[in-house]
């Protein structure tokens, strides 16, 4: 039975037609403000208040008895303790076992691969002292200054999203990002190094992406403008990271600049094995376990808090509702601090890449909608870009507001009146969230008695009910900023055991990468397109 | 009589319902290969292919019959003659009057504007010339190195997409932009620079942006720190951009640092602008006039060619036909160069605030879909990331394939081998750029028959049928951006005509600025906060 055909599901679509889905939030919050209570959930140091939604306590129980019919409390164990739960690749999907090394006890598989973890990491944390001590050499003997990370996906948003976010942290050295097959980055940022200083690090889960060998192939070249002797070029101005050590050895970097990991991490998940190398370059090999335990932290609770007290499990469930029952079909991610820019395209690449498909996992297609179109930029400047079609559109959106309650990062590099200032701006940034979550929610009724008539115009109505979720954390840190990742993975894996579809492969971006690989030769080397569909082959012209 | 009322939009209907919005790309393309030619629109330099669309020939006959029933042509008349098109504002909007000082007459109201335009951008070359020649002084007398725009919205996205874009040009001063309120950019940039040589940029179109001047106040306390005497504080270290002289006034810019535009120039629009500034720090007022070219054949051939064969036109008809008849409401942006990488975010500000509306020009609440969520990543990138949704996901989405067909950029600073290297890669994008499209269009029946049997799994079946258009450049610069840019404005508005909607006003961001300036007042000033939601009330409490 399709799991939309199920007693739970019809019974909460049952709610959803009976006045429920036509119900505004504003009259819920009128009969019972102690819902703000009621829907909010604390974890140390972050705080979940998802009392903005479109939902009530019987919503909420139906959404659970889905969840408990769905065996949800039983994949969450298999899920961490390392049973195959991505099923048409054969594998666990264990990212919460690199977060255990820090952490309290796992069992099962999760258990089995603890020494595995901790010898990566033993020789990711030399490697990563030695170039932060400034004893990792370039070919001429001057200590490293410059580290590139070339990846792709996985290998370059966590890592880019991370130090990013923790910029405030000063860096022995410089870190820069290549990810783009077009060269554009490469081009530009050679211009700007020294090749005696950089080091390269060659992030790819498979060692096969073509994107990233490309870019590879670029550095090097360069490199071998001022190097002579490829051992050296390899020794002193490259490391890998990925699951193929032999791919790795072929490619000519030597096995003592090898990092591994492991086939049960998921591209998407790596950022917490060696490919967060350079957030271990950026905060220390400290910093890079705190951003673990605080990832530890939220894998516990989603593996032992009650499913009604779950953050994952609630984010998850009313979701679905949003999704499935209220028909919203688009998710925005509105981070209220610059520090988070790139959240908004982690949390894109984490959840579509996860649960943007069709077919549930005995691979039937499925008749019910799954993953929604999730996009974001940092709250206060999309406020100036977007937010007239959240407030005014003709299409519902749920909302995802995301800050820190503190900043503790402006005194370390101010003088005491432009603190003030920026601590100011800082409440400015807080006001703007929850002014804007307050009116999605309550649109017109927002509007002050003393402005009713100023707004008495069709242009100036405000419909509100645009559900959202609030998530405070104390600071903006490596510890919060790992509970917070985690929280949006298992709320993913959350959505799919309701979906019943596999979360952890991604067939959909395979047949590209074969059809891309076949264009290109035509497009080099003068191969025959006449297979090729009419518009294909007329772009194609234009290139020739 | 509403639009979805009437007999045009009732014929679409009636089309999309008798068999096409079922029948497969696929099969389009076989009975009719021709198809390729047909739909496929050049311009210059600027190439449209919008072949692998959902359409046929009755299809965009009845578009066109929809375009002429809603007097799209008197329309396009209005908006380039500067008629009050912006009625809730009573202004016009004549963003394309600032693209007629570098070409061919205009008439009406945008001719009388001329003499404006001309002493702005007048006034503007002479501080850009006196910045890139070394000739302005900070206090101490020497010369500027780094020039800060503080904008939000129209005021920093459109400076920074372009000088991203054009990054490949060596600017004498180095550029920085600050825009989002939250004071992390600020903090972080101002450790980096010396008070000595930087001059900040203050762009805002009514200059009571919030963000924008407490930003500016921070950076005023910063030079503060160093700089005694006001006048010279503001004479050297300041300039503005607004198009309101009195308030520039009263924060303390002297006339002379005061750059103007007008309220017929929408925030969104007014890139080509003295709001440009920091585009022609970059690219010189010779690429700044380029870019307003180009931007100027767009609009000669929006006025002049005959709908069927003009660009804007045809791409808003058939996203159109895409949201209201094929019931698509995501649109992905996918530019193939990761120069092009703030465009996204760009168009979504463009097209989501203009179109993000849901009330008519009579003020009456409209029946059907209007502006549809935008997002959009470089597009190798996206491909490693959320394509897993557009290939396989329960959403429809349209997407704009964007890509250079040469690159003239890596002869600038590259070794020959080097250089042999990126051309690879830029050969990889473009294949990249015709595999997605295909693929997406054609489902399964792009794999190649030698592989037919190892995707024999319902895990790896492709629907395909995604529609999408791809836009050939024939190279980047600052012509084919401006004409790249026009077009999706042009577009935009093509869609509002159709839907009924103004384009050129907000009023959905206005009520939240609002709120969050009362907001600020509980914050910081501890005003009671009784009156709020329960919810509001709660997250406010754990800030105090």
């Amino acid at each position: 039975m399709a799991v939309n055909q199920s007693p739970a599901w019809q019974k909460l679509s049952d709610l959803a037609k009976s006045g429920i889905a036509d119900k505004h939030m504003q009259s819920w919050f009128s009969e019972d403000p102690a819902r703000a209570d009621r829907y909010a959930i604390e974890l140390d140091e972050i705080f979940l208040d998802y009392s903005k939604n479109r939902i009530d306590d019987k919503v909420l129980a139906g959404l659970l008895d889905l969840a408990n019919q769905q065996d949800l409390s039983n994949w969450i164990m298999r899920l961490v303790t390392g049973e195959i739960v991505n099923d048409t690749e054969q594998r666990p999907a264990l990212h919460s076992a690199l977060r255990a090394v820090t952490g309290s006890g796992v069992t099962g598989y999760a258990a089995e691969v603890q020494l595995d973890v901790e010898s990566q990491f033993t020789k990711m944390a030399q490697i990563v002292n030695k170039i932060r001590a400034g004893h990792w050499r370039g070919y001429s003997g001057k200590p490293i200054t410059d580290v590139v990370n070339i990846g792709v996906g996985g290998s370059d948003l966590g890592p880019l999203m991370v130090t990013h976010a923790l910029q405030v942290q000063q860096s022995p050295v410089r870190l820069h990002f290549i990810s783009s097959i077009d060269g554009t980055q490469t081009s530009n940022l050679l211009t700007t190094l020294n090749q005696e200083t950089t080091l390269f690090v060659l992030a790819s889960k498979s060692f096969t992406t073509i994107d990233t060998l490309s870019n590879a192939e670029t550095a090097k070249d360069w490199l071998e403008e001022r190097i002579e002797r490829s051992q050296t070029l390899m020794a002193q101005h490259f490391i890998g990271v990925s699951t193929r050590p032999d791919k790795m050895s072929e490619w000519g970097i030597p096995t003592e600049n090898q990092l591994l990991f492991w086939d049960w991490v998921g591209g998407r998940y790596s950022m917490w094995s060696a490919i967060g190398f350079p957030i271990a370059l950026k905060v220390g090999m400290k910093g890079f376990f705190q951003m673990l335990e605080g990832a530890n932290l939220m894998d516990e609770h989603f593996a032992t808090a009650p499913l009604a007290q779950n953050i994952p499990v609630i984010m998850g469930l009313v979701d679905v509702w949003n999704i499935n029952f209220l028909d919203i079909h688009a998710k925005a991610i509105l981070p209220y601090d610059a520090r988070l820019k790139y959240l908004p395209s982690y949390f894109e690449q984490l959840v579509m890449e996860s649960n943007g498909k069709s077919v549930n996992r005995a691979g039937e297609k499925v008749s019910y909608k799954t993953c929604p179109i999730l996009w974001g930029e940092v709250g206060p400047n999309a406020q100036h870009a977007f937010y007239q079609l959240l407030h005014q559109g003709t299409q519902a959106v749920m909302s995802d507001f995301i800050v820190p309650v503190e900043r503790d990062d402006f005194e370390q590099h101010s003088g005491a009146e432009k603190d003030a200032s920026l601590h100011k701006q800082h409440h400015l940034a807080l006001a703007n969230c929850f002014a804007q979550s307050r009116v999605l929610m309550l649109g017109d009724a927002a509007i002050p008695a003393s402005l009713k008539a100023s707004y008495d115009s069709p242009f100036k109505h405000y419909a509100g009910n645009q559900p959202s979720n609030t998530i405070m954390l104390k600071t903006l840190s490596a510890k919060t900023l790992g509970m917070l990742v985690a929280l949006y993975e298992h709320k993913t894996f959350v959505e799919s055991v309701i979906w019943e579809i596999n979360p952890f492969d991604q067939w959909g971006v395979e047949l590209g990468k074969l059809i891309a690989k076949e264009t290109y030769a035509c497009l080099a080397e003068g191969v025959s397109v006449d297979s090729f569909d009419a518009s294909t082959q007329a772009l194609m012209k234009r290139v020739k």
